[in-house]
């Protein structure tokens, strides 16, 4: 029985998820190295394996180092933290590493503290202007390059972008012109070095332009996280429809006041993270409310009824005077989540639909 | 050595914050009952036991459990989630377990199921408007009072408030302001009932109410729990200095960039929360820099330097011009955080300024 807030996950949709884009990483015969910052699981990442999935991405060192029990080709996608030097040594001495490198001095870093071999991608600045590499500064590329030439422990793997702008998108085409563009910078850097280090890859791989792109012949490899889940956020972008998402949270309602139309549930700002969406009917919102099945599985949206606020523990659900006697205390709401990574990382615990607890 | 986002404490600091809100409410002879729910660690607990507390709010039975191994009068600052009812029977029957309850329904369960004794506060909207009863409804409070006095298991302790709409606040006075309006809706009730219940007490207590009232006299208990370490939303608010800020978040630089006069930082969204301010001179910020010191501590503010954006894992600072040439990768940055609660549930371990793990 479930009394406080619980992440309920939908294997089903959660496989389905999986497997169609595995599917379409497939069909234009690419790698697929999923990233596993989104559900942080051994478990889940074992359906991956069971396609014949073999090299995954992670977000930081501690993640990788979690993961390496069963992986062994990993990808931190995120600027090399060189005060880490000694998990990065260790994790070199056993699987194949590959570090994101944008500045001489990390590389540089690496080149006099690696004692085991990793392999490196230059992370390029497609348009996102998080981190990365402006891909026409040649003289930094060219500087990095130089300095990998001449160090035996450090293998040129290829350039990394994130076209994480796609997130400002509100619908298909536009996420598409992001995802050519990036492809395109991707690709020139391809011309212009592919003579003198004709190994190199060029991976790409936002969830929006995994989702929405139809094949990826120019490119090399996709690094898609969030679609293993989706969210509210994916759906209002148009990457995902509200059946695709395969995660709710199950809250339990402890107050609830008619005459604000609203219902207090137990499940606040370290359940769902402060992530927020705003959404072109309700402002800003913090989920949206499904129906609940007889199981633990859930179906359409309610109309009007949303997550409108959260503390530490409280949410506040917005409820339509006609909806409102529906609910008592006791009873639990099935909320989608607007941004799953953060609400995954929060709750670090799963419980599937099938009955079982990740 | 630092090398991952490290969340500091300055233990001179926060001691000072708890003994100065000690003798405060010492001062106006009420009960000083803080809120755990920002540390949520027992050892920080045990700075207030130095100073003769014996009795403290938490806002989940999860919390309240935690800290039952070393405190035995707990109230939980949270509508009763009777789904729990396992749990607080367990409670019930070890401490001195107060519980909120704001509908008949919800006493009218536990006079049903509880099997050891309770005391409940009615929970009063003081005008904050998340959860409470509208004091005016006199009915729905003798209602609630009526199933208690049928049943030997549920004593009524009191009313208790949180005037939460303090946050709304960027001045002393408005926070006066609201602090008298909510003394006032307690003390009309306490006129109304005292003739037949006696002994019950009248509880109020947001951090910024209790930082800026001078003194208590017409109320019995204080619950503010921010203030032990205070943060950017309070010192906004006008509750405390910078300098009584007792947390600071170290976070290593993984790149800078500064033709963008940014700073990439390990520390994200799952180490800081996704909470934000609305900064009078900077729009959205995530955090604050301030000047790091030779040991683990901190001074100022550096000017212009602050947490513009915030992923799962990355952070990005915006630096002045003139600033950005004093940093490279490797580096920590010390950035204080727009809620310490928050910030505090993440990261569950604290590195005090005295060298301890907590």
């Amino acid at each position: 029985m479930l009394t406080k807030p619980t992440l309920i996950l939908d294997e089903k949709k959660c496989k389905k998820n999986i497997h169609d884009m595995f599917l379409k990483a497939q069909e234009s015969n690419i790698d697929f190295r999923p990233h596993f910052k989104t559900h942080q699981s051994l478990e889940i990442g074992g359906w991956f394996k069971e396609l014949g999935v073999n090299k995954i991405t992670v977000s930081s060192l501690d993640m990788a180092t979690y993961f390496s029990k069963e992986w062994d080709d990993i990808t931190v996608a995120f600027p090399t933290n060189i005060l880490e030097i000694d998990t990065i040594n260790e994790l070199a001495s056993r699987i194949n590493l590959n570090l994101l490198i944008e500045s001489q001095e990390s590389i540089q870093f690496l080149h006099e503290c690696l004692t085991s071999k990793v392999n490196f991608f230059i992370k390029i600045d497609v348009g996102y202007h998080r981190t990365g590499i402006n891909p026409l500064n040649s003289d930094l590329i060219g500087g990095i390059l130089q300095i990998s030439n001449n160090c035996d422990k450090i293998d040129f793997k290829g350039f990394l972008g994130h076209a994480g702008h796609t997130y400002q998108c509100r619908n298909k085409n536009d996420i598409i012109t992001i995802h050519e563009e990036s492809v395109q910078i991707m690709t020139q850097l391809k011309s212009k070095y592919i003579a003198k280090h004709p190994d190199f890859i060029i991976s790409l791989g936002d969830t929006p332009s995994c989702s929405v792109a139809k094949s990826f012949e120019d490119i090399d490899e996709i690094r898609p996280g969030n679609f293993v889940f989706y969210d509210l956020t994916q759906n209002l972008i148009g990457s995902n429809t509200i059946e695709q998402i395969a995660v709710a949270m199950a809250c339990p309602i402890v107050a609830i006041h008619e005459g604000r139309e609203e219902i207090v549930i137990y499940g606040g700002g370290v359940h769902f993270s402060k992530d927020r969406l705003d959404d072109p009917k309700y402002g800003t919102i913090y989920g949206k409310i499904v129906k609940q099945n007889e199981d633990t599985t859930w179906g359409d949206l309610i109309p009007d009824m949303y997550v409108k606020s959260l503390s530490q523990e409280h949410g506040i659900i917005s409820v339509p005077k006609q909806l409102i006697k529906n609910y008592k205390v006791g009873d639990l709401l099935f909320i989608l989540p607007v941004h799953s990574c953060m609400t995954a990382d929060l709750i670090k615990q799963y419980l599937t639909t099938e009955g079982n607890k990740i």
